[in-house]
C-alpha cells in the first residue's frame, strides 16, 4: 500500500464547504483515492473524510496544515490530517479472558490492523505468554476491590508512557473511572457483549438468557462516564434457539465480540469514526 | 399436502417419557413425519412436538385422545393433539398501517399460513378495501380516548363470535386491556418494531436513531399485562447507518416487521411455539 | 420531501473532477444533500451522485444542463441530472407467480417507491385482479412456445406505448429475447431466484437442494442476451436446513426474492446504480 | 460438562425405529439430554442422534453395544456409540495463511472445541513458531509440484501414526490426493473459499470480484475425488460492495472461513453431520 494522507472535518453545514476543499486540494494536485459525505438534516452538521494520495501532493503535510487551516477558520472546521505512515498506537486491555484478545493480536500480526500495538494491560497474569509470544509489553495492574484508584494511576503512567493514543478495552472486566473517560475521551473503546441499549452492565448473556431473546449481540462503542450508554461505533448479532442455555451464549457470543470489536477499532484507527453529540458517523468502506 | 396430526407435549422431566409416547404412537401403527425434543435443563422440563401422518393410524383422534390420556396422566402431561385439517382460526387487528396486514393477507391467500383468516379488526377505515378484496370481513371499532372501554368490549364481541382463537396485533396502534391478555392468554400475538427488551413503548424507531444503534430489529412476542414483556416468539434485525433518519429507520424496518411477524405466527399456528415460564421454545422447521 | 435534483457522473479518473463539480455547484448555490464519490483503482475509472436541494439552485435545469455541459466535456464524463419530480415510469411483467407482483405493488402504493408504475405485463390472467385493484394497465399477452416472436413485439409495443423507461421481470417466466435487451439496455431488471452465478436457468431451487446448499439467495440483476449473467445490482441469502425440501425452499425463498427485487429497483430508480463493464457501483443510503 | 453417550443412527425410514430405540434407552435408564430425528421425505430414510447422561445408564458402552447390535440388525441400521471422554484426534493441514490454524487452536486451548489436535501438517516452515507455542507437533511436508506422491505418502504416514481420524485443510493450498480422499472417507474437511458451488477451484475471491457478486461466502465441506463438490456442512457470507477490490475481499473472506470452518468441525466432532448420498443432515444444537 502506497503512502496516503486522512483528511477528516467535521463543522456546521452550509454552501461551499466542499467546493472549497476540493479546490485546495486540486491546487496541491492531491489525487483522491477515497472520499465519504455526509450532511446530518436535523443537526445541520456536515462530515467529511478523504484519502489522499501522498505521491500526488505538491506540497507536505506541514505546508498543507498551514495552508488549510485558512480554509478551515472560514468555515468553522473541526479537522486534522494523518499520514498513513504515522501509525495509531493502540493500549490493549484484557482480564483473563482470551478471544478478543488473541483476535486482535493475530490480526495486527498478519497486517490487518493499521496500528502499532504497544502494550497490554491486565489485572491478572493469565495472559502474559500469548502476549509475550507476540513480543509486547505485558503489563500486570491488580485492581483491588478495597480500594481502584492507586491501580488506575499506574495504568494511567504506562498508557502516558506507551504513547498511546487509543485504548481497547478487549473484555476488560473493570468499570474504567470518569476522570480518565474524560482524560482519554473518545479514544477508549470498549466492547459489551449485549446489543445495547438492552442487557445494560453485569452479565448480559444471564439477562439475555432471562428474558427469552432469540438473537444475541455485541456493542463496540467509545467509553463515556455513563455506563455503557457512549456513542455507539459497531454491533452485530447471532441467532440463538431455545437450546441454548447462557453458557451457550457466553461461547456464541465470542464470535460476535471479536467481529465486532475488530470492526470498531478498525474503523476507529483508520479515522472513519467522527463523534457527534452521542451518536457516530461511521464512513466504512 | 396429506392429513397429518401435531402431538405436542411438556411435562417434568423424566426418564421414559419418549419410550411412552414412542411405543404408544407405534402400537397405533403412527408413522412420525416431524420430531422435536427439548430438556431444558435448568427447568428440567421437557417438550415434544410430534409430526404423524393421519393416514398411517389405525385410530381415530378421539380414540387417540382417550387411550393416550392414561400415558399423559402419568408424565403429568400438558398435551394436545391436532389435525391438520382443523385449521387455527385468526383475527387480525390494525390500525392504519397496511405492511403488516398486506403481508399476512397475501400469504394467506397464497396458501402459505396454515389458518383461516376470519376477520380484520380495525380502528379506522383506511384498510377496509385492501381487506375486502379478500373477501373477508372488516370491523371498524373506533376507540376513543375517554373511554376506551366498550370499544374493547366490542372487539371481544366480534372475536368470540368470529370463533378465532388466535389474535394477531399486526401494527394494531392500541394497548391491549390486561382483561382481554388474560383471557386469550398466549393466545395474542404482537409485532413490536424494536429489538426488545430494547426501546420499550412508544416511537421505538425514534429511540433507536436517538441512540445512534447500528442495527434496528423487530419482535413478535405473546401479549401479556405487562407492555411489550411477554414471551419473544421471533426477532430479526436490520443494518442502518448514520445516513438513515428516524423516518428511514420506520421503511426500513417495515421489511423486518412482516419477516418476524409472518414467522412468529406461522410458527404459533404450526404448533411449534411451547410457552414456559415467560419463555417460548420454538421448534422450528 | 423537497424537490431535488441528483447528478450522477461516471468519467475517466483524474485530479481535479470533483473541485470542478463543486465549483460549478457551489457558483449555483447548490446545497448538497447527499453526495457519493468512487475511484475504481483497477479501471481508472470515477463515479459520482450527489442529490441537491433543488429550490437553493439559483438555475433551473435546462440552464444546469447548458451551462454543466462545458465541464462535462472537458473530463469526457458520461453525466445527466434529473428531478425527483419527473418521476421514472416502471412496466412490471409477470406471469402466475404473485409474491414479488404484490411486494412491489403495495410499496408503491404506500409511496415508499419513487416511481409511476404504468403497466403490468404477464403472460396469464391469474393476475388481473390484484393489479386492477391498485388501478393499474394489465395486459394479458401469451407467449406461445412456438412462436415467441409476434408476442415479444405486442410487448415491446405495449411497453413503448406506456412510456416506461424501466422493464421489471417481477418473475417473469419467459426469457427477454436479445433485441429486447439491447433496445432497453441497463433498463430490464430481474429477479433470479439463485445466489449468482450459482444455479443460472432454470429450477435453481430444485438445482440447491440437490447440492446440499446451506443457504439459499436471489439476484437482481439487468437483463443482457447472456442468461442470468447481467450486472449484479443487489443479492440476499437466507439460511435453509436438511428438513427443507425444493418446497420449502421455494417458500422460503419467496422473502428473499421480494426483498432483493424491491431493494434493487429502488437503487435504480432513485439513479443509484452506475453500470461499468459487468459490475456495478450502488450508492446506497 | 459431566460424561455423556453420543448415538447416532440412519437407516431406511419405517414405523417403530423411534419406539425401538427409546424403549431400549428407557429399559437401561437412559436419561436423554438432546435428542434429533429427521426423515428424508424423498431418500425414504430415517436420521437420529440422541446425546444420553452416561451416569444415568445402567449398563456400559460395551453391553450397550452388544445388546443394541439386535435392533440395528432389525431396522438395518448404520450406528455408533461414542463417549464424550474419547475425545476425536484432529489433524491440521496448513500452507502459510495462519487465520484458520488461529482460530482452531485458539478455539481448542479455550476448551471450546471438543477434541484433541495431535498434530499440524504444513507444507512450509513459516506456522511453526505459533504452533509449537501451543506444544503441537509441527510436520513440515513440503509438496514439490513435480513429485507429489511421496509427500502425500510422508503426509498419510504422520495422519496414521498420530491416530488421527479427522484431518481439517485449514487452508492448505493442496488438492488431496483420490486415493487419500477415499481412505479417510467424510473424515477429511475442507474449507473452501467461496459460496460454493459459485467459484469452484483457483482464486474465487478474484473470480467473486471480476463477477461483481454482493456477497462473499465460505463452504466447509467434507473433501471427495471431486473437486469442491462434496458434501458441504456448512456455508455463511459476508456483504460486499462496489469499493471493495478482491484484495478486499480476501480480508474480510477470512472472517467467515474462521466462522464456517470452526462451526463445521464442531458439527463434525460432535457427531452432528451425518452424511447420505452427497447431502448431509446437521443436527445442530
Amino acid at each position: 500500500m502506497s503512502k496516503t494522507y486522512r483528511l477528516v472535518i467535521s463543522c456546521p453545514d452550509r454552501v461551499g464547504i466542499v467546493a472549497a476543499v476540493s479546490q485546495y486540494l486540486n491546487e496541491r494536485n492531491g489525487s483522491i483515492v477515497e472520499a465519504n459525505h455526509h450532511t446530518g438534516p436535523e443537526q445541520k452538521w456536515f462530515f467529511m473524510r478523504h484519502v489522499i494520495d501522498a505521491e500526488s501532493m505538491t506540497v507536505d503535510l506541514e505546508t498543507f496544515r498551514a495552508e488549510f487551516a485558512k480554509i478551515a477558520a472560514e468555515f468553522d472546521m473541526d479537522w486534522f490530517i494523518n499520514s498513513s505512515e504515522d501509525k495509531p498506537k493502540v493500549m490493549l486491555m484484557a482480564t483473563k479472558e482470551s478471544h478478543c484478545l488473541n483476535d486482535l493480536l493475530h490480526r495486527w500480526h498478519t497486517g490487518e490492523l493499521q496500528c502499532d500495538i504497544v502494550g497490554v494491560i491486565a489485572n491478572h497474569e493469565d495472559l502474559r505468554s500469548m502476549v509475550e509470544w507476540y513480543k509486547i509489553p505485558y503489563h500486570c495492574i491488580n485492581v483491588p476491590k478495597e480500594d481502584k484508584l492507586p491501580a488506575f494511576q499506574a495504568i494511567e503512567t504506562a498508557i502516558d508512557e506507551s504513547g498511546a493514543d487509543t485504548i481497547v478495552l478487549a473484555r476488560y472486566m473493570q468499570i474504567f473511572p470518569e476522570y480518565l473517560c474524560e482524560k482519554y475521551r473518545f479514544r477508549v473503546i470498549n466492547i459489551h457483549h449485549s446489543f445495547l441499549p438492552s442487557f445494560i452492565g453485569a452479565k448480559p448473556y444471564h439477562q439475555a438468557a432471562v428474558r427469552g431473546v432469540k438473537l444475541i449481540g455485541a456493542t463496540c462503542h467509545y467509553v463515556t462516564a455513563d455506563l455503557d450508554a457512549g456513542p455507539i461505533i459497531e454491533q452485530d448479532v447471532i441467532r440463538v434457539r431455545h437450546s441454548h442455555s447462557a453458557t451457550d451464549m457466553v461461547r456464541l457470543g465470542k464470535d460476535i465480540e471479536k467481529l465486532v470489536l475488530s470492526r470498531g477499532l478498525s474503523y476507529h484507527i483508520e479515522d472513519r469514526v467522527l463523534v457527534h453529540g452521542n451518536k457516530t458517523v461511521v464512513f466504512a468502506q
